[in-house]
């Protein structure tokens, strides 16, 4: 392997850096993004194989890191000075570690029983916590549309917590369309439809969660077959009561879950 | 009521301001906090009354913002330099409106049958999440141990959407006394408990979540009745599929009233 110190902002090698941390756009013409922190690389590790590059600050790593680098010791390393590394990490407390990897392309199952599509999630928190739950609850594939954030920045990463590795993502997809050609039920989830819990949804199943504030567009609920509501204790009451798009999808995605396992 | 024009950072009433924004053992002693936004300011309106002063940005408002402001004609107002505004909020997108309120006392309901008891929650942003979900799921109080951040900091009450003006908070509390004195069935929720859904949640139920990488301390699962964990797909097989504190609590706490609903 090749180790390398860096210690000027203008190394080529960490402008690209920088821009792959920043810009959605550096990632998707590449096809690589950073991992911060030894859960994601770990979980790179064990899913996809080595990473391209490693990426350490100077000084006393954490004793993870460390571990952790002993088993890459044939993955080229860089070292940069502790506030250049710091502007590559959406964190304030970095475990002081990264990698640059390739964006991982999962293959979708032939068949698609549970699905997800995304529609225009703007936070990457957000859209990280949603890709993380649908990981947990066993969906097989999600569908992004062109209005999401980029399931690859560093803090959607760090929100999914390793769920990008595991679940086959389709990009920029068109919602209306995916709805249509789902072989199964297809269910948005929305402030006024139907009870969740009157679906029966053991069978093949996608849903749909839409935009922080603007919910699901007029067009995907018309594409769908229902749309569905969660009951709230005091619906509506002082409009206070509702759920954010990651609580409602991790609600709705483990109902199904819950009916499959007790059906 | 009263128009202020304030300038200067050395003003002491923007001072006092500052210090809200930013600082929990302020809003503490002085029993007073911010709220920005008009969705906030008008749940405060709808279930508390008039705030104690308004804050607003030098130039032109939203309409959303003036047609607030025009129903607060009588509460004493002061106008900031659009960047002295920006440093007494969360979000860079402002919405251009702030009131300064007390901290609202909501009483407890005097026979308490949901409840929920936050451990060491961290993340300003998740406590507000977890809060918004119980209120949306019909908890009738809100327990929070010393260890949790403040829920009446900005960035929580972003989080909230106003969870904290209508669901009791009772904070400063000792996690073990509130979970052996609740009159009903104990929970936490832990990663290698009994199925979730093996559980009859009908009757009075209190459920404990704990710190987003520690968990639901050892003391604490001693004093509840039952560990119980939401089943993964793939449990366990990369160590990758698990869900959030707020994803957890959404689960959990919707399975409680789907329950209550269809039993």
């Amino acid at each position: 392997m090749a180790f390398k110190h860096i210690t000027s902002r203008d190394n080529p090698v960490y402008k690209h850096l920088r821009k792959l941390a920043d810009n959605a756009r550096e990632r998707k013409s590449s096809g690589l993004t950073l991992l911060e922190g030894v859960h994601l690389i770990e979980g790179y590790l064990q899913t996809q194989g080595e990473p391209q590059l490693m990426i350490i600050p100077e000084g006393k790593s954490s004793l993870e890191a460390s571990n952790l680098m002993q088993h890459l010791v044939d993955v080229d390393t860089i070292m940069l000075p502790t506030l250049m590394f710091a502007d590559l990490t959406p964190v304030s407390s970095s475990s002081g570690i990264m990698a640059l990897v390739p964006v991982p392309e999962i293959a979708l199952p032939e068949i698609v029983n549970f699905a997800l599509l995304i529609e225009n999630i703007q936070d990457p928190g957000n859209l990280g916590s949603i890709l993380r739950t649908a990981a947990a609850a066993g969906v097989q594939a999600a569908y992004l549309t062109k209005g999401c954030t980029d399931a690859w920045s560093p803090k959607a990463l760090r929100g999914g917590q390793g769920a990008q590795l595991v679940l086959p993502l389709v990009e920029n997809v068109d919602a209306v369309e995916v709805a249509e050609q789902f072989a199964g039920k297809t269910l948005a989830l929305t402030m006024h439809g139907q009870s969740l819990y009157d679906q029966a949804l053991s069978g093949p199943v996608l849903f749909a969660v839409g935009n922080e504030g603007a919910g699901i567009s007029e067009a995907l609920q018309h594409a769908v077959n229902h749309c569905v509501s969660i009951p709230m204790a005091h619906q509506g009451v002082l409009a206070l009561e509702s759920l954010n798009a990651a609580a409602a999808t991790a609600v709705a995605l483990f109902e199904c879950q819950r009916q499959r396992l007790q059906g």
